[in-house]
């Protein structure tokens, strides 16, 4: 007899040899239908792999990630079949499932794929999925692998075969086709009834430069066409909203080669923007009794060394800065933290001076690859909205959730309603990965833990995925596409004040270890912008996007008017420009949509007369002529909707 | 007959062979009686020298800084024959006249000096000065010359001797004592009437730390006793005003061993304070037209090599910073100027664009030798309150003019009543020093004179301090004990265009190359911070201080209503704090009396009833009991004093 259990803890015995779609039909038929994966004891399985002993068992349908998983992995064996079928002599080497679908990586010899051929493909993958292929796992000898592939002068899987144990070598068939495979798939290949070919693009075999240049095909698979038309159009208002076209557009920022990549330059617009979100983020600070410090950007290699940071990163970062005499080596800084701390150490505190909040907006510089950089997401300088909060164990969990109201603050000003909170711990499994006591991690996780549940916060638990020197709290934030992006983090820390040697004076006369509290409610400044820009779709927040007021003066004969309305604006301190071009009203009102700025001010005989202006706002609304001082509070009531007092 | 040309531009002809004290007394008795000193064509001469051709002649009093050099310079002489006398079988070596007084670096043997010794020398130099010896140069053959100091064993000398033109070398000689001499000295030693020895010092021959450590001895002098005296004042007033000192003792700044020397640590109130001067710099850019950037800490070699930077200053910069991959190599930052240039090149401008004004407080971060480090005034990091102006050729003598206001603006409201300007253009004698051709550099030196002169400044021409890339005005600055800063820059630059290969589109539809102003009111914010906290003793102005208000409560009863007056203050924008500690009123006042607080309020039973405070001026003055609306006004007028709108 076999005993299966089920996530929700029911138990199912079963007297015969049974598969994992066996006992989803035993659940129900209905729901059978859609379940395309498994795992058993946590291993991934084939819904047909028959089940031999008891054991832990998870079904998955599309709408698990691990179903999705096995879908596009499926999809990549039908990707392979129809390449070999287009491209004879084709070449496989891997074909994984990625967070967006899946690609294959093939070497086509003296063929090549572009765009052109999409079509092509797609109509092959369809023609096969439609066969309704059962997808076969089998064991192979590791003798009989290596043949088949060193008959077919395929050196790729010659290479990872050989690397692989004889005896746990398998493969999966589908149709006619086999593949060098470890299994995961959905139980045929009709289950694929939409097929995307996205890109074509290079990828050295095994990533490494030295190594011949494959051509990776990208592409992505739907049970529904519904599904495949829905993502497209995702990918295209994605496109329209990338954080890259739209800053250019918006003259936010830029890059520049000789500059070098990964390190933004901000232009006048964005700068100005930016210098919002930091005085809104300043503000609320100040309420909440930070101070502000200023720090270098470089620190000696010694602090680092103190720090912990060069042991863990220092071969994989920007090198060393030496001096030309005295031998001394500086770091660019990657983290604000020892800087801080150093601050910290100027003062033998007290209990009673506890906490300190030190505040800085720190550009901080780490290496990334040229290949790993994006925009302002992936960069290799970015300034970081940095507080370390230095405080007695018994103020930890109320400056926790102090920190958590400034990160909810933050979050509402802008926009941004649907979030979760992640509360990384410890991987249990690798004790070694983290530095400082347990007993200290496990004050620092419970104190994480507290807070969020008394905030009434969404929560999830992940294992393994807090910091080297601390568990912590993540906002995971959804975009108006349903992204989700991480932003916003707090961080316990014990280990820090160790290795700083931080101290105050208790109430007992004695020296103490203060509690370190890490947190950044934007994340970086360029990060979050980037984000905002995709979120907003360059539609800021009124309180926050660059110009708020476009003037348009009907003919020339009004441009004095215009001045004085900007001026009355200017006083009234909001952000306007005359478009003083000499172009058609119809194009200044394009380039103003355009611009995407808010309201547009057009001024002419009329409202000249009447001392008025008249009113569209952005998408077309017209608010008809009024006051500047109408418009003015108008406005200001608008901005009031989102920027709340802290 | 000789004609001797004064700077008068009068001829005085003489049939006589004449010296300079001749012509002296010629000119008056009373005025010969000053002369101590005189230049003859372009020479530093003794007046006692015969001058046998025609030639214009400058003579020196006491009250030129070549006449003080010439005093100082004598009294080495003297300090050297006491400390032979003092300490037989010392070796001299060299002993120039400095900015203040003189020194002289002796090879002691197994002697030392320490400052108990300074008395006797200090009476064994008036002793000798007393004697009135006449100073007398004479000439000398190498060869007696270097047998001499070979027979004394004295090295030093002898290494000088080496390195001198025989026929060229010539000592001076006073009462016993004779040394190896250039030249340049009062008449005798009885002008010398006060003498004070100010420390010893450890320094190497030649400044190669590979050589042997001597004794520096250094000294200062003057003709009268009632000198000295202020000077000494003076010099306890500078210590008490040393801008490290004030920066520990009102918390603005620290430095850390750890993060590196000449990095400042910007502390909460010094971080503020500098914010606040930000601020202020910002509001009156924004006015001016100028628009903030953002640009890294780091560029590309690449970058420098095209700015010219890294072939001036490479190797003696802080070195180049490596990838772990793909060899790069960056540098940090030392000026932003590049960086800018970049940003102007995002766009292709049009002549009805500019001027673009990019302004950024952009930290760099420039090599010194950690013994050239002093607090604020030499550090390693530091933030420019830097800005580049791009505009055409036609607009530069109004931009220039326009940056003038701006600085004089800046110091107006930070009290700084007493400066000139200083015009750095080019040594025509050493045109290979600067880059760029003759042409552009003629322009931009008549911009910056015209200019100078139009805004009517008091101003000096210096040859041969341009900066390689272009010619400056600097500010020169005299602080509240008369020493001089320099102070706020402006600099043409018609190179870096070149290089960066920056155009704008004339009304011509052709492309221009702009001209470009570098410009830095402030200088950088830790040297300007360092000079204001030296030049007000840290009593800064009344908008920039720290903390404007202190309350105090009589007693604990009256902390709630202390905390009232609090907030009234704090909602009129005042910076106020209650001092809760519980000391002493006397200790108190004390303490907000060090931290140079401009006002206390002091609060008990009558300011409780009466709804009021009372108020005392820091320094002592009493304003006896007000409203808090009262108050409030009285410091909004006193900012208003110095501080205007732009």
């Amino acid at each position: 007899m076999i005993r299966i259990t089920l996530p929700d803890g029911s138990i199912r015995n079963y007297t015969d040899t049974i598969t994992a779609m066996d006992v989803a039909k035993d659940i129900s038929e209905g729901f059978a239908r859609n379940v395309i994966s498994a795992k058993f004891n946590d291993t991934i399985i084939e819904v047909n792999t028959p089940l031999t002993s008891d054991g832990s068992l998870t079904l998955y349908t599309w709408n698990d990630e691990e179903g999705k998983k096995a879908f596009w992995h499926s999809s990549s064996h039908v990707l392979a079949q129809a390449l070999e079928e287009l491209y004879p002599g084709v070449k496989l080497s891997i074909g994984p499932a990625i967070e967006n679908g899946f690609y294959y990586d093939v070497d086509l010899g003296d063929n090549s794929i572009s765009d052109k051929d999409f079509k092509t493909i797609e109509n092959k993958m369809l023609e096969i999925a439609r066969g309704k292929h059962d997808f076969k796992m089998k064991s192979v000898s590791k003798t009989d692998a290596l043949s088949k592939y060193k008959s077919e002068k395929n050196e790729y899987k010659v290479e990872l075969i050989e690397n692989l144990t004889d005896g746990e070598i398998t493969f999966c068939d589908h149709s006619t086709f086999t593949d060098l495979c470890r299994g995961g798939h959905i139980p045929n290949t009709g289950i694929i009834k939409a097929v995307k070919i996205l890109s074509v693009a290079g990828a050295y075999w095994r990533g490494d430069e030295n190594n011949k240049q494959l051509t990776r095909v990208y592409g992505i698979s739907f049970p529904k066409q519904k599904e495949l038309t829905e993502y497209l159009e995702l990918l295209e208002e994605a496109k329209k909203r990338d954080h890259r076209k739209l800053g250019k557009q918006l003259e936010l920022f830029t890059f520049s080669q000789k500059v070098g990549q990964g390190l933004p330059l901000w232009l006048p617009k964005g700068a100005a923007l930016r210098a919002r979100l930091e005085d809104f983020l300043k503000k609320a600070q100040q309420k909440a009794g930070y101070e502000m410090v200023v720090t270098p950007h470089i620190g000696q290699k010694e602090l680092y060394i103190t720090s912990g940071h060069y042991a863990k990163y220092g071969e994989d970062s920007f090198q060393p800065i030496k001096t030309p005499k005295e031998d001394e080596e500086f770091l660019l800084k990657p983290m604000n933290c020892p800087h801080h701390c150093e601050i910290y150490n100027n003062n033998q505190w007290s209990y009673k001076d506890l906490p300190k909040r030190f505040a800085e907006f720190g550009t901080v510089y780490r290496y990334e690859q040229s290949g790993e950089l994006h925009g302002l997401t992936r960069v290799r300088g970015f300034t970081q909205d940095d507080a370390h909060l230095f405080c007695t164990p018994d103020q930890l969990d109320q400056e926790f959730k102090n920190v958590i109201d400034l990160v909810l603050y933050v979050f509402g000003s802008l926009g941004f309603e649907n979030f979760t909170a992640q509360v990384s711990l410890r991987d249990p499994d690798n004790p070694d990965k983290y530095i400082g006591s347990t007993e200290n991690w496990e004050k620092a996780e419970q104190a994480i833990l507290t807070a969020t549940i008394d905030k009434g916060l969404d929560y999830v638990v992940e294992y393994g995925e807090a910091a080297f020197y601390g568990p912590k709290l993540d906002f995971m934030v959804k975009d108006a596409l349903g992204r989700k992006w991480q932003l916003g983090t707090i961080q316990v820390d014990y280990n820090l004040p160790e290795r700083f040697e931080l101290t105050y004076k208790g109430s007992d006369n004695e020296l103490h270890r203060p509690v370190m509290i890490h947190r950044a409610p934007f994340g970086s400044m360029e990060r979050f912008v980037a984000i905002l820009l995709e979120h907003t779709a360059g539609n800021f927040p009124l309180w926050l996007i660059p110009d708020q007021v476009i003037i348009l003066s009907i003919s020339e004969k009004y441009e004095k008017y215009a001045q004085k309305v900007l001026n009355l604006l200017e006083n009234n301190e909001i952000r306007a420009l005359v478009d003083h071009r000499s172009e058609t009203m119809g194009k200044k009102i394009r380039d103003a949509e355009m611009q995407k700025i808010p309201y547009m001010i057009i001024v002419g005989e009329n409202e000249e007369n009447e001392n008025k202006i008249s009113v569209r706002q952005h998408g077309g609304e017209d608010l008809g002529m009024i006051s500047v001082k109408e418009f003015s509070n108008l406005v200001k009531k608008e901005i009031n909707k989102t920027l709340k007092q802290f």
